[in-house]
């Protein structure tokens, strides 16, 4: 299904160039065709009011797996942008690690559409937390130094 | 318009308990009855691969600044939850600040529903990278102890 | 898992108050606790400019059968309202039967998310067309008599 | 700010051939450049359970009008398609017209991001009942001939 044999080696790469991602202490676990996996385990730094995970911050992974879950079906030599992405938030988001999963729904050759899910790991448990939608856009190297956005 | 006399000390403290604005640099500056601005500098760790600010980290500041819009107007001895939000990403955020600005446009006794900007400034120039909306649920502390989500 | 013994009947009664379902020509197919179906048969007249389904209405009948799904789970004595839905149009709606789909994510006191999705069947081909996501809320019938929005 | 001189007319001339609008009753009014509105007369055909506006007739016209106002400002010889579109209920849409408005945020040479807001005039009075936001790509009739979504 990737049209690039090399689309996990280019995802990776590109995540850790994420500064922002080794600042939270994320790491990209799963990397397949149309599926990406970003955990962050949890610090007291990265906590709201009641030091559960910050809303915010399970979004910007969510934001991340899904950009990369549809980067994987991309062709080399394209830059992934997020155009926009809601999440609703389903449960106070307490535990120790947090696993968002981007999933692709429909890849386009200028649009791709994922699926966001956020699980929150408490002890035995293992809670949805958060649910979201993510539409992309896919640009080439060339367009974008053409310059300007979509 | 604020219900509660001490709506700005309220909304100011409950900010101060959320752990990860600090830890990203986050300061709440305006605080006003249906509206709150969360500015948000700079610096290479909340970058994303091109060195501009991450997107997730600019819809977090987003979704406090809207949270705390809404709560601005709730009645004392209540919480403010996040329901939903939505972003779309209109530039690259490439600058030396974010600016998010909440602003409740419809308050209601439970659901209150609010529209989010980020703007970027790189030198001169004040851009509008990210756009949104909120829905925020308002809870009586009574209803969160006797337990359980929305 | 639903809490009221006669949610079938409560939801196709509701439905068949809905002027606007018959004036379609929309009708429910399936009722099953947390999921609804509703179809909707093309005619000329809900066309867009090229002669496929006008993405409105599609979206229309996804909220309905999302509506509907939460409905199920919902106590006897209450009302469902939607608090706002999102819709991604995977593909022009082009075909014969429209088929839209609401799954219930998160079924709370107050708040339940659905999944909403709507194929359209073209000759042998189903094909997946929209797919969102939807924020419902319930309130017993006293509220709403009290008067007002959520 | 329109590229086509003849925007009013390739906008009107496209509404025209919407049977969707003609059957719900729905007509174009203000045409400018970066807005549109629709406007719906109240009839019992397009009611929910209440009598009032169906909500999702509501979304309809809002997402007509939103993807108007983009092509007001695209270039001649392109389509518009709506990429994704989300909606906010406010209030319960009682009243004898509701009037649908888009404004365009940022128009990009490929997406466009829209306002959207739903007033409904009822004797006196005119109330919000729904504000949301969408997204629209722009498509060469060459792209669409070529085949295939985006």
């Amino acid at each position: 299904m990737a049209q690039d044999p090399e689309y996990e080696r280019r995802v990776r790469e590109d995540f850790a160039k994420q500064a922002a991602m080794a600042f939270l202490g994320a790491r990209m676990t799963r990397v397949e065709p149309g599926l990406v996996e970003v955990e962050l385990p949890f610090r007291a730094e990265l906590g709201q009011q009641h030091g559960f995970f910050h809303a915010g911050l399970l979004s910007t992974i969510a934001d991340s797996a899904g950009g990369y879950a549809g980067y994987t079906l991309m062709p080399a030599r394209t830059e992934v942008l997020t155009v926009e992405f809601k999440m609703n938030l389903l449960a106070p988001a307490k535990g120790v690690l947090a696993i968002a999963r981007g999933r692709v729904v429909r890849a386009g050759r200028t649009l791709t559409v994922c699926d966001l899910e956020v699980d929150v790991l408490d002890g035995e448990r293992r809670k949805l937390c958060a649910r979201g939608m993510q539409t992309l856009i896919c640009r080439s190297q060339e367009e974008l130094q053409r310059g300007g956005g979509a």
